[in-house]
């Protein structure tokens, strides 16, 4: 199974982008994971899309299209998803009579520094997936805090624990994405 | 009063464009509205960010300081607020010491084509405003649905029972700002 | 296929408990619905709970635990689904390491005389339901707002546009549920 | 001035409950905190409500009408506030013209003993509360997590730093109040 993975952050160092890279080391064989990376997607505007997709979401859709399932690090600011990640769901609701995104299996995660694990961003990506018609996996969740202390300096998930829960997470989500595919 | 408006919207027919220009329009001497165009302000990056602001990030964070209060037009993508409105409040949150939005009284409106009238945008503004210390006026509360019949081909509001409305939630939101101006 | 049928009101001319019997009506041969009346659930006490389930509590949890699939008529009340619904879905979260509603397909609906229709009511009676891993149905969603109008001095549904729209509704639910009885 | 405090739990061994009573001991000279036990508030049902007030909601409304803030220790239960905290605040919310919790400053924090420290379940209390009119002072927030390592066995809050936060939240908390009294 195909999954096209994106992190919600456009830094170098983010935590979510070296939550992706650990997911994609530790999937099983039958799960690939290919990481999209969102840096040039545009801020969405419909006068622009009205004269054709930008390249880059062209291309972020067509991998959407083409993945049997989605795979979201969702990183927090300000109690809620970025400005980055609802900006790459609201090009992936297009077009609004059958949207890109509609019926894909998604798994959502994210890391953060802090406490909340991201609590409140993950929430926010449910509800907006739920409006395209996306069908996220609702257990187990992936809430990883406190994560700079579970990477390494070059971003390797060092964290046994961390790396098993996340293991386990990909297995539940390889069968969510399976239950879809039949 | 000097009042920065923004609405979360680039494109150029945007109801809530057209409805911040009413506000513009209806407000009462002690009001001045300015509104600030999202256009140019590119998605957040604490990369960039550490090379200095973007030309317009600096703009929009200057006039946000120099204001005395905020209103914020927020349209409902996809049952949240935008990727637009949420980059230009995670801008705003920054730095995160003394988030240029802190301690600034906020009013929030917005409108949409459909029936619920961006209710679950303003949630969401609210929520990501609530974490940089921002005062939102907890109510009246301003819900434009089926707005497209409200305005004419030119972007007027010409709806006498929503002009109405509007200019008592703006003289309510004058009394907010005021309340924390002392 | 069972459903098992709550609606979050308790007073007797409820819009959502008028719904939840127009879903009974409409029903095709395959999909029987049973209208479970949540007027002696108490309010969740883990100390209640711990010398066993009040009677009432019992039969609900045996009830979920029979059915094919759930559907859940959410009022809303201040902005949110009411205390009854969020009690109910307390209750059913139980016990902890097993769920009686956790893998069970559920639909989500909802009447409002206002006009936004339950939308923020529906929204967090998902976040509550994911918590417990149930499978809520993504779209199409019904949110029926100005409900008032569209139901006789009985309680009978006669609008027909909402008529022919709950019934699409229920085949979809129909299909959701039979996705996850494999 | 007066501050009327509750907690959204019924248990005895309530974290909450405790924290409420931390709060209590910790409250400087100008705040004097009253607890009111939820116990007794039953279901909210508009039909019961049209015979009048059950006694102790009574009771409730009439101390929230007398008090010049609300403190609210909201547990979280399934990631969102529980059905008792809605329901309290539900009948709060009434009568719809004059809800008694119009106007009042309102703090919430909240315990609980997993990492998210009820993130989820406050943002939901904001929600409700804005509904009805309150004013939720933003910051700082109090979000207790692991907390059963904070509290001794008898419910004392024994942790140093915790009771350094909770000291300069009630004076937070004592200025918002202040700010509106005026």
């Amino acid at each position: 199974m195909n999954i096209l993975a994106f992190a919600g952050s456009l830094r170098n160092g983010s935590l979510n982008k070296s939550l992706l890279r650990a997911a994609e080391e530790l999937a099983r064989e039958n799960l690939t994971i290919t990481i999209f990376d969102l840096d040039e997607i545009p801020l969405f505007n419909s006068d622009l899309e009205a004269e054709g997709d930008p390249k880059r979401v062209t291309e972020f859709k067509e991998a959407i299209r083409q993945a049997d399932g989605i795979l979201i690090a969702s990183p927090e600011y300000n109690h809620g998803m970025t400005g980055i990640t609802k900006n790459a769901i609201d090009w992936a609701s297009r077009p609004p009579k059958d949207p890109v995104m509609r019926y894909k299996p998604v798994g959502i995660m994210g890391a953060s520094p802090g406490i909340t694990g991201t609590a409140r961003s993950q929430e926010q990506v449910r509800q907006a997936l739920k409006a395209l018609g996306a069908y996220c996996m609702p257990s187990p969740e992936l809430l990883l805090f406190r994560a700079r202390e579970k990477f390494d300096e070059n971003g390797v998930l060092t964290d046994e624990s961390t790396r098993n829960f996340l293991s386990k997470y990909l297995n539940a989500f390889s069968e969510w994405v399976e239950n879809f595919s039949k």
